[in-house]
């Protein structure tokens, strides 16, 4: 198995991009990754993996793989979509690394693209519920933010949790993305204004949930070696893992912790043969201020029902013990469902190489991004590191 | 990179499946093909890649991976939908492939599955043809079967190929497909009853097309080292290709040849160090006759143009030079998009085996498959071989 490593990244602004087809957005955004991966022309790419989630219910588009691949003048590889709900973006990248690893190819590009403003907002609402089960889950009338707001009570009542505790994530999040050119909400908040903000489901107000956006990020990665040729400053990916957990909510033994993201971290610490000790930046999958709580926990920096108190306190900012989402997480930069995914590798990237600007993690050499999928079904866990 | 091999393989009918479910159909093949491994349990399984084209714009359901894991009982593992359109099982299969050969995980299942009696007819053309461009060619009201009537009538015109030449596939298919237990259309038919049949789009006959079906079929794959222990008669692939080619049509230089056909064709003869004369028994991708007929040029088996009038002279028969299809192809084993790819390794698998009852190619050693997404935009190709 070969080391892989992350030679260039690339993204768009998140937001209503009513001017740009998904195909505009997944452009613009890996001829960004290719200039960044300073690759002579676009002749050495080998794959692409679309990381997308609803391109067929709301674009009435399928086969991203082919098409963007000809987009993108590079038509002759291989090409295909992969989907997992929201934690498509992070899956896309672990089957390109898988690709690269196996030897069968060098150069891959990964990218994740999502539009979710050629849709209503019902409709994207259906369109987001796709994540969980059809049968069952949603033909209740069942919503993602009213299923997450189940888990928000319980937490709050299981651990006496306090709301504004909570609510601290998505603040740390907008502070963040005063400063990223490419994020979505660019205002500093605070723990009071957020809960000043409406209740969109009890007790989970406007401003704990990511909003809707439209967006596209790619990464492209090679073997390490490779990457030391073109780069000085080579990124390797230290670990990529994946897993699933039972799907339903009322199936599970604990709906306070995801077991898929404690599986796929424990995995990747033990593959980079590290801790949660040594990751110096994260990136956590904050669709809900309860979910980036509860994502602390379960990748190992805190224990069950310390999460909200340990944000609270500061412990996330960009000069505390542990920065997070220093480009302003799903919550503030944005979640283009099927991009988060590779957003959060960008933005890893661009710290370990020290080009976070303002947002700079000083000295950061390990970074850690989870990007998950429906109510915590799917999880992937990415480790990069600088390989100097 | 390690070799890798076919440990089990299973499949459902392919039908009108009223009272299953998507995830009915992918359990049922799966547990099949657990069965047909001879795998203690099913633990060992580490991976789950499920190739589907149109769950979300049919089922609203998406998140296949993680849905399917905790069906089978198998939650706590990597999984994914891989889509690429009709071609979505054979590039499911590849990405089992690399999985398997990146060293990271050793037993993977990969299953395809497809349900399109959950629409009307209109809904499903609708949704097949998102595997071509949304904004150009199905906005002008092009139908998938409409774009392959236009390569049909030049392929006539710039070859002189006779119409029942080229009814001839349909043929071959309906009379292998009598044998099969699990194909859809189970009745013999003549080039002449073939072209008897309604025009559907001038000049492609009712008899030409592959039906609408539903249906799911699966393979665990692992290394080929690993399928030894558990197996006498280890199936080993021996290369996995994919390819893409330019997306629409009409920007394309030669529309009676599929360049990602020929590609990932010529790449998958180098990996296995064969040629074509090698090939013991064929799988193409038979959406239509036309798409059948010049696969197998593009395959490399006979010279552009004189595919139709190969088949008419029973060269691909079970007892001819190159059995093709024995099993029925998409025409008459029946065509469940996404579960198309698995149902071609399926197929092989038990010819390689011996294991293909009344339709038995003696003495196959190898056998080489291709699938096709969109109008020859995506292909994949396996080649299958006994190894002992």
């Amino acid at each position: 198995m070969r080391d892989v490593a992350v030679l260039g990244v690339g993204c768009t602004n998140v937001g209503e991009h009513w001017g740009k087809s998904l195909r505009d957005l997944l452009f613009e955004a890996s001829r960004r990754a290719m200039e960044d991966a300073g690759i002579e022309g676009i002749r050495k790419i080998e794959g692409l993996y679309v990381g997308n989630m609803c391109s067929g219910s709301i674009q009435g588009q399928e086969h991203l793989g082919a098409l963007m691949a000809d987009a993108l003048g590079i038509s002759g590889i291989s090409a295909c979509k992969v989907e997992a709900a929201c934690g498509s973006g992070g899956m896309a990248f672990h089957q390109g690394v898988k690709a690269v690893a196996s030897g069968l190819q060098d150069f891959i590009l990964v990218a994740g693209v999502e539009k979710l403003s050629d849709a209503s907002t019902p409709e994207a609402t259906s369109a987001l519920m796709m994540a969980e089960d059809s049968e069952y889950s949603a033909y209740v009338g069942a919503s993602f933010v009213g299923l997450n707001a189940l888990i928000h009570r319980l937490y709050m009542k299981e651990y006496g949790a306090r709301a504004e505790h909570i609510a601290a994530l998505a603040a740390n999040g907008h502070n963040n993305a005063v400063n990223n050119q490419y994020a979505q909400y660019r205002f500093p908040t605070t723990p009071e204004k957020v809960l000043a903000s409406p209740l969109v489901a009890d007790p989970i107000h406007l401003l704990e949930c990511a909003g809707n956006g439209d967006g596209a990020a790619a990464a492209i990665i090679c073997p390490l070696e490779r990457a030391r040729q073109y780069s000085a400053e080579a990124i390797a990916v230290a670990a990529s893992t994946t897993a699933t957990d039972v799907f339903s909510l009322t199936e599970r033994a604990d709906i306070l912790s995801f077991s898929a993201s404690r599986m796929a971290a424990e995995a990747a610490y033990g593959r980079a043969k590290i801790g949660p000790q040594d990751i110096d930046v994260l990136e956590v999958h904050d669709a809900f201020t309860i979910v980036g709580t509860i994502s602390l926990e379960d990748l190992g920096f805190v224990k069950k029902g310390e999460g909200a108190k340990f944000v609270h306190e500061g412990n996330i900012a960009i000069d505390g013990k542990l920065p997070t989402n220093t480009f302003g997480g799903l919550k503030a930069r944005g979640h283009p469902v099927g991009a988060t995914g590779i957003y959060q590798i960008a933005e890893l990237t661009w710290q370990l190489r020290g080009q976070a600007g303002k947002n700079q993690v000083e000295g950061a050499e390990i970074g850690l991004a989870q990007n998950v999928g429906g109510i915590g079904s799917t999880a992937s866990v990415h480790i990069l590191r600088r390989a100097g």
